[in-house]
């Protein structure tokens, strides 16, 4: 333990594709943590795409950041103090922390982490947040039936790798779409899912999705928007369903997009179309990430995750998910566990 | 009872907003009934939006109709002769028939309709297809709850005015949008609306909405689409429930109208945006229709008809509604009941 603090704060709002000038990296003394309080050093750190929308200057779910305010998202830490009587030092513990070497934050706020389960990176991906996130999306808003064709998009990502997964596991046919044959051949080699699209490779989706879902689109969990999804909503067959959990495509916009209207669709087709949150499923978050975990250990549920070494390369990890560098799971790596 | 019968035919398609000359009345000897079959003498006739999807050469859930072929829509009508068991001469009948004076179909594709009960136009309105569709599409589709305020876009015409009410009965607070200061009339001074927006009036439909319904808006029940819809969609609620009816705005487009995209929005509502048919909910017709006849002749559900005089106006009736000419539910008034 050093006595120096590095911490990220929002240097200015991007416009557009977030560039690193919109980060800046400060140092501080490592903070003394109060009474309640435990300080934390941080392990592994999130990036995720909801976190552009904090960076905008308008109200959403999630409260937007101010411009000088720390920059904060998951982080998996090792317990270096503590004055809260459920962590003593050297306990791995997982919380909503800044984007920092260490922080000092109400023990309240944290939930330990048990290394002997499965490695404690998966606290922030698998078995975190992203995972939670694909339970409750696939199971509880877009209810897949068995024999349902499923599609993914965004299906190399944290989410949507476990999102595919999990209908696979209800007997569903899934295809996910994805922007590289690395990322394709992850889904269908390594995953399982029966068929993929390189939708960087074609310039026609529909016609891609004639061939990989020649039976129509039964059910459709989308985390990328826009175009990719114009052309599934085409496909969609009579009571399809849609869980919309993200539109990275559309997260940089200046302004506000545009596209095929799609409601006559719905009618046609009878589909559900409904957004979601995981936060809505907070009361039944250990129960989702139990069994997750169940999966994960009996080799049902496979992940990979992508680390950059750093915290000083956070900024680069974020801005690397709109150019859909990672495979699963982005993690920044900013230290290693003690003894 | 003469020896002519006038049909009208699909003479072509129209391009856009149907003109008059996509439609060609001829005229035919009387059909003679077959076995099994009834002669009905038309006495109403509907006209519906969703007919213009029917003249587009493309699939869709209702079956592209040729040209050269007859237009077909709801019809109240007399029996004139019958070789069907269940009907004879002089019983009033509902069924989806030729726009004629005349028409031989078979006994089975009919339903009684009991002039003691209501008004015999009523079974097209009401008591028919566009009073169920309400019936359905709000509470099965929308699920508004007490407190609940609810919106209702073309909300003066035959659906919108019976799901408005129906959400009131369910102690919502209903705001309709129309096109007409008569049509706003009618909704809070006869409907009981509790509020009513005359989108002809104002450009700023955010504004208006903001006003008439400032706790946002919880359910949406919508039958137009288009720009109405895309500034509904601008204050849904957390929550919210869409009934997406039907795309009157949208229906003579000659190309895929594209408008903001809407995805977004829904996760940050965590709304719900479905699609109906009421074909979907056949097997519950008569409970819909027993229980709408109740509250009409208790009083809590209102109605009013646009009656347009004589088979050969048809088109115009037709074309009408694109035009929002109608309040309530639009009839042709073909013929009169003997006796």
């Amino acid at each position: 333990m050093t006595d120096t603090n590095r911490r990220f704060l929002l240097s200015k709002r991007p416009e557009g594709k977030p560039e690193p000038d919109a980060f800046e990296l400060v140092e501080t003394d490592v903070p003394e943590p109060g009474p309640g309080e435990v300080l934390v050093r941080t392990l592994y750190l999130s990036v995720d795409p909801y976190m552009r929308g904090r960076m905008r200057d308008r109200e959403s779910y999630a409260e937007p950041w101010a411009v000088g305010d720390p920059l904060r998202g998951g982080v998996v830490g090792e317990v270096e103090a503590s004055n809260h009587g459920d962590f003593e030092p050297g306990d791995v513990v997982v919380g909503n922390l800044e984007w920092a070497d260490y922080a000092a934050v109400d023990g309240d706020d944290l939930r330990s982490v048990d290394p002997d389960l499965a490695p404690i990176s998966t606290a922030l991906g698998v078995l975190g947040m992203p995972g939670r996130t694909a339970y409750f999306g696939m199971l509880e808003v877009a209810h897949p039936r068995p024999g349902d064709t499923v599609v993914v998009s965004g299906a190399a990502g944290a989410v949507g790798s476990v999102a595919g997964q999990i209908a696979r596991m209800g007997d569903c046919r899934v295809v996910g779409i994805a922007g590289s044959d690395e990322k394709t051949s992850f889904l269908t080699d390594e995953l399982g899912f029966d068929g993929a699209i390189n939708y960087a490779a074609t310039d026609d989706y529909r016609a891609a999705l004639d061939e990989a879902a020649p039976d129509g689109v039964d059910v459709y969990f989308d985390n990328v928007g826009g175009e990719i999804t114009d052309a599934v909503f085409s496909r969609l067959n009579v009571d399809a369903r849609v869980a919309v959990c993200g539109q990275i495509a559309l997260y940089n916009e200046k302004s506000v997009p545009t596209g095929p209207r799609k409601l006559g669709t719905l009618i046609e087709t009878r589909a559900r179309v409904r957004g979601f949150l995981v936060s809505d499923f907070a009361a039944r978050f250990d129960r989702a990430t139990e069994r997750l975990g169940r999966w994960v250990r009996s080799g049902d549920l496979r992940y990979r995750e992508t680390v950059t070494e750093g915290l000083e390369n956070a900024p680069e990890a974020f801005i690397g998910l709109f150019e859909g560098e990672n495979v699963g799971k982005q993690l920044v790596k900013v230290g290693d566990r003690s003894g």
